[in-house]
């Protein structure tokens, strides 16, 4: 155990934010940490747009399911998989087409996420918190256009950062051997793991909404799985030039 | 500038391992620091395969490209977007279809990434070294066959994990104004911010390979973006489950 360690383990989002900006030393201690993560084979195939504007913030919050936090933080980071900056890049050797595989998908959302989770641990690291925001995807075409993103660029998530106006309780996590397979994947932990998360999720519910709100993981999951959420992703990076062949 | 900062910052990927085992403690602290980044919707749609055994990992870094180091690191994680554990927490409510959408590929995608870049930066906190690997992703299915992956669970990528039998200098990467956009998306930096890259990854590589290679980034990955790499990779999901509907 050791501080990093202990930062990583104590990580829960926040969803009310100070409303103090963020110093230009800060946004660029975190950029640049995002930077130095790793990425497939060099190719740093993602962006982040950061938006301070009010009115912009005020459009993204609505598009991404009213989210008022993403209102009130100082700083919303946009992660995008970006491809288009390849297509720069061998412009001075030969003119490039841009894959349109799946594979290349994973590599530029892939990239995207490892950079983004290092800047979220150099925030947290700095005494700022966040939460990451995937209701960018409710209304991406919209979302790309607020922030003006081209062809073979597609936003993926957001992430808000500001100093925390709330100190929110951890939510626990699924028991470690649910997780972690040793040596060969195995469902055997499954049943019984699941259970005790029940339980332990359960019990965080009642204590963290007072007492009211009843559900566990279980349920939750399953809500969730039976609505068939943002259907229109597939066409939208169609046309965003991720054809996913 | 603080201590997390400063180890995110000097992240370079270990490619050469000594034999040291880990300890129980060492990988529970990587795993469980895993567990606690960001997961959407707290579905936590991973899984992580943790790889001992010789003859797995001789066979796996003989799938991915013949990378020697697969074999000598003590520990190879394999990284995997599963949806299969969320049909077994619905199964006590009701039996779900899992869906198998583009959105939740991406959900299960991001969590499987933001989980190991935790597990990174636990895993160099305590002196360890790791390098992502994505050499699986070469013959995911004989890959998915070494470690007993089911339907419903694709892996995403591989990470050794181990004690660093090198000291590898730092890869330089682009300009920060290349990569974080103000307030809208923008290409004016590109053109001016790839040429200073060239440079710089140009002068890595003569000190690094000894002055023998020539290369630079774009040249790079002009040569990467005309191979289309991996095209398995699309008919590969269809058949684990993750239709990208």
């Amino acid at each position: 155990m050791n501080s990093t360690i202990r930062q990583l383990q104590q990580h829960r989002s926040i969803r009310k934010y100070k409303p103090d900006p963020l110093s230009g030393e800060q946004v660029r201690a975190i950029i640049e940490s995002a930077q130095k993560a790793s990425t497939s084979s060099n190719m740093q195939a993602y962006s982040v747009v950061g938006v301070t504007g009010a009115e912009a913030k005020r459009q993204l919050a609505h598009l991404a399911a009213d989210q008022q936090f993403i209102e009130e933080c100082p700083l919303f980071l946009i992660w995008c998989a970006d491809l288009l900056r390849l297509q720069h890049a061998c412009a001075p050797v030969e003119e490039v087409r841009i894959p349109a595989t799946t594979e290349i998908f994973i590599i530029a959302t892939v990239d995207a996420a490892l950079a983004a989770q290092n800047a979220a641990v150099a925030a947290e690291s700095l005494g700022l918190g966040v939460v990451f925001v995937g209701g960018i995807r409710n209304h991406p075409k919209e979302v790309s256009e607020v922030i003006g993103l081209p062809k073979f660029v597609y936003p993926v998530f957001g992430m808000c950062v500001g100093y925390p106006d709330q100190e929110p309780t951890q939510r626990p996590r699924l028991p470690l051997e649910t997780v972690y397979h040793r040596e060969t994947y195995s469902t055997d932990s499954y049943a019984q793991g699941i259970e005790a998360y029940n339980r332990s999720l359960a019990e965080f519910m009642r204590t963290r909404a007072g007492g009211t709100r009843e559900s566990d993981w279980s349920r939750e999951m399953a809500k969730r799985l039976n609505s068939r959420q943002r259907t229109h992703m597939k066409s939208f990076l169609f046309e965003q030039g991720f054809e996913l062949q």
